[in-house]
């Protein structure tokens, strides 16, 4: 734990996770985690991805009241297209201070004005916004040919040194992706300018690490944090973005919908190293008190310019939840379950008036490309419950959010689609199906969906579950649902348990995908399991301390990390030690394994060739076939 | 609990799931659930499956010194084709007391000659076996055209009340399955018939309630209980049991491989209304002291009589590996992980011979059909990785099995397959496709498959993934994984966890399937939570004491039970009240939510027609349309 003096409350998780080293590699220095193996067992160090950023990094200097470094600062003013401008003023309804009433009930809370937060110590006096008439979007480099720093990361990031993995085959089922074989700096621009992928990094987070979210690249998460009115502070925040980020979230979305609504962000830019999403009506409805009907697109607009500056890298827009598209949610067993979707939807009703989200749209587009924010085109209609999945509300304004694809592209502005929610399993492929032909093949980015309602309190199950297959068939990014869904504020424990769900379903879908990274995780577990290496099976996992700690619950004894066998099965009883002792029987017997196959007439590659030459082979099969490979030379 | 003055140890949990009431329905008064919800919603209790057994119903007395009551006794000596026998005597090895010194270090372990456990105080004396040539196997009576008790309480059963269900239409992808809408008695004797559907049930163990396994019923779920040498004892194994079914389990397999073997099936099998499974080899190998290659085939049917005489109701037979199988898992990254297929392997080519299971299978049979026990043919080749998945020694197997399937029927003896294990998604289709061809449909029971292996610790949801994708393929049984999985045996939390994971998983597979009892319990707790309904909402979900548990950590007062926001967004930005205020603004515009829908020229029944169709209403409908609707007559 990184302790402040200064501030006791604000303390974040540091230090290596178990067994890992951070490695940095190639030209742009990317951040790695590489995990050692035995030095019995000849493997080689396992490279893995790594969102983490500088806190699992023993040589980082972590200070929460200055920020993290600037990593992309000089790549970004290097570009010459970005000017400095003072930064707009931050006003008491920016933190959700409306009125004498409300602070005195925040001052009576906290004891302190701002609700117990201090505001962030080390905020920057000067911004950077385009140049007038520029265009500091990754995508509008990328169309131009140019491949930025940015792109070179990822290339790197997205490799994992997959060149030393040459002898794996590619095995999978993309629908249709084109993964390749190794990513290229010009492969990452070429996804970008098509808009296949993103990299959502605003010019004010020069502190982010870039990465990309589409459907040729490694699957991502995102973690959602946040707090509201009525529980949650910042210290708890700042906490969980970093507690997110060590297990593996890839972006994190700030929720937030309480007072402190602008400090709170600035604590979580300016130490995050992942990109920082938000919704930005929460903060407009908040300056106007709660009341959607007074919300005007000066306030919002206002809004944006505000979290611009601060540094979001993109932003929730439920532009697609057009006036006529309402109705159709009034007929359903759920409603309307976003909270951005409501909001609008109850503003559309009260002026009986077009969504100004969708009359502006190109307006905001233009505030996008000057910072170099992605949207991320929210599904305000997405349904809330199994009984309304695939509805005629959803599918509406998906087809909308594809035309607002295709308006930001014009501008050079990067795009993600947001999607459900709440499908059957065997309704999920339709929704991926017709993101892909609607909004041009933008990343979708997913959240779960659960696939039944009956499990409050495992949804992050019921989701994961739906998760793993929307990613296996293209979803870009997946947001995680923790165990307290529809029930409570997730907790550390739950933030920890959503995200290592999220991760083990991404990674599910990139091996069915066939990433070539992929595959490589799993069989160095699974050679360590099968060979009894114990801390290499726990450093190897996703969650080391939870391996660790689930082992030792049954047996604690240091000694049984090196014991050939565990509590499950016992000594007489394991099937890997028995496995094991037939493989060695069968090289005793002067008969390598290999020998053994090599001698049958079966091709072990063609097994896919389906049944009808299993029949063939296994009726030439049987105790004489194995004889004449073994049998006769040994009895 | 229900404790026990004479055994303090041996205590089990009893009394009512949380707002669940007991129900005895129909002609053989099976057992249910029924859930109230609050009276204001004027929504009917919803029914539900109940594999509790007597433990959940507060008018049962529970004597676990005595065992359950014999709820089948009648129909099983109605039949006429049984006679009473002198049970075998139990052998000191079937507790696995082979030597003084084993019994010695049992006695200085545990102060006590049997480990630490008392015999079953209330064993018979006379057992139930076929009369000479007589053949008890539901199936023998399904193809003579019987209709048995058994399958009229199974019809009733997996009917749930569906008969009030007729304003659900039907919606899903079942893949060839035959799910009728309603099940009858003679539904039920044909698939048993057919070969599609068990009931295991051996004709002693007359305290089960029968239950169907097949892909035309709901789908089912197993529980693995049982000590091992290195860890438990049999107080906590009926403790597991009961606490198992609480929560959902359909069958229960004892795979306790320590000492004691004999007496504590007994304690289970007498207090158990679920089918129990057992892998007979794990007990036959501890009658020759670990020693797989003394095993014999005397041992191993002395071991089977054993088990039938006690109630066992399926016997895991793992006569699918053949000795030309073997040298085909040598060459693989984790061999063999079957347990008893690593043993019959290692008894193999010990002995340079065909398995005395695959040859002695027609004997088998034999002993099956006198008893009613049903085969779960063992996939003792399976595979133990993602990267040995599909693999030839697997599909090889699996072959053999179809072979093994056949030969069973042939002598009226019921069937199910067990499958993999480690699979990646891509590839989990082919195993049920296969299995069907291969198999003749008779019910696939899996393992997961674990869709991934970097997550130990979260084995239960890498497995629950390919769970629910696999029974929504067709597997009719699922074989839970706990949290502990592959790092040491599972507590109570962890059963808890395992089998609601499951429960959830065969859930969102019924609802795929479109099976005609699922929707309505998503329905029913969707509309709960959008009428903020949270009690209604905690009972509906499949474990109400979590639910309300995880509420309660943000929220704890009473009042926030019954208020009409949660902790998640507070009051002011909830969607959901915000939705039904769209609703209400609607309804108050003098015009219904259907007016609204009605007045559109949307057919909301054809959303599936395809994003053409989408295409042309997006392009009529707008500001306009909706004020036509709506606008002009309030504006």
């Amino acid at each position: 734990m990184a302790d402040n003096p200064n501030h006791p409350d604000l303390r974040v998780t540091t230090g290596p996770i178990r067994g890992s080293r951070k490695v940095h590699v190639g030209p742009r220095n990317v951040a790695m985690r590489e995990i050692d193996q035995e030095p019995s067992s000849g493997e080689p160090p396992l490279r893995v991805y790594d969102a983490s950023g500088p806190y699992t990094d023993p040589a980082a200097r972590i200070d929460i009241m200055a920020g993290l470094p600037e990593l992309r600062r000089d790549w970004i003013r290097a570009r010459g297209d970005v000017e400095e401008i003072a930064q707009r003023e931050v006003r008491p309804e920016d933190n959700g201070q409306l009125s004498p009433d409300r602070t005195a009930s925040a001052v009576a809370r906290s004891g302190n004005r701002n609700g117990g937060v201090q505001p962030f110590p080390n905020v920057r006096k000067q911004v950077l916004r385009a140049k007038a008439g520029a265009n500091v979007s990754q995508m509008h480099y990328a169309r131009r040919g140019i491949i930025t720093p940015e792109m070179e990361y990822v290339a790197t990031r997205e490799n994992l040194g997959r060149e030393r993995l040459a002898e794996y085959a590619r095995d999978g089922e993309s629908f249709g992706a084109a993964i390749p074989d190794f990513v290229t700096p010009e492969f990452v621009r070429d996804e970008i300018a098509r808009g296949r992928a993103i990299i959502p990094n605003n010019i004010n987070h020069p502190e982010s690490e870039p990465m990309a979210i589409g459907r040729n690249f490694l699957v991502k998460i995102n973690a959602n944090i946040g707090n509201s009115a009525v529980a949650s502070d910042v210290a708890a925040e700042v906490d969980k973005l970093v507690w997110a980020i060590r297990w593996g979230a890839d972006t994190v979305m700030d929720l937030s919908t309480g007072r402190n609504i602008h400090d709170t962000r600035e604590w979580i830019l300016r130490n995050s190293p992942v990109p920082i999403g938000t919704v930005p009506i929460y903060q407009a409805l908040e300056k106007v008190g709660g009341v959607a009907e007074d919300l005007t697109w000066e306030i919002f607009r206002d809004t944006l310019i505000e979290q611009a500056e601060q540094g979001v890298d993109y932003f929730t827009i439920h532009a697609g939840v057009r006036l006529a598209y309402i109705p159709m949610a009034a007929k359903r067993v759920t409603g309307i379950v976003s909270r951005g979707g409501s909001i609008m939807a109850k503003w559309c009703l009260a002026h009986h008036r077009e969504s100004f989200l969708y009359e502006k749209f190109d307006e905001i587009t233009e505030i996008m490309k000057a910072y170099d924010i992605a949207y991320s085109l929210g599904d305000g209609l997405r349904p809330g419950s199994i009984a309304d999945a695939n509805d005629e509300a959803q599918f509406s304004e998906l087809y909308t959010l594809g035309e607002l694809t295709h308006r930001a592209w014009a501008q050079d502005v990067q795009v993600m689609i947001e999607g459900p929610g709440h499908v059957p399993m065997h309704k999920i492929k339709e929704n991926m199906d017709k993101q892909l032909e609607v909004c041009g093949e933008a990343p979708f980015y997913t959240l779960g969906p659960l696939t039944t309602d009956i499990a409050p309190g495992y949804d992050h199950i019921t989701s994961g579950i739906g998760a793993a297959m929307i990613g296996w068939y293209g979803t870009a990014m997946l947001c995680y649902v923790t165990p307290k869904e529809h029930l409570g504020l997730p907790d550390r424990d739950d933030v920890k348990v959503g995200v290592v769900t999220y991760k083990l379903a991404a990674h599910a879908a990139d091996l069915a995908k066939g990433h070539p990274a992929a595959q490589v995780r799993d069989n160095a577990l699974s050679k360590a399991r099968f060979e009894f290496r114990w801390r290499d099976q726990f450093n190897l996992s996703l969650d080391p301390d939870t391996a660790e700690q689930y082992h030792d619950q049954t047996l604690p004894a240091e000694g049984a990390k090196t014991a050939h066998f565990c509590s499950m099965c016992g000594p007489k009883f394991c099937s890997m030690q028995i496995s094991q002792e037939v493989r060695a029987f069968a090289a005793k017997q002067n008969q390598s394994a290999d020998g053994f196959i090599a001698a049958q007439p079966v091709d072990a590659g063609e097994v896919e060739e389906g049944m009808a030459k299993m029949s063939r082979v296994y009726g030439e099969m049987g105790r004489e076939l194995y004889l004449g490979a073994g049998g006769r030379e040994h009895d």
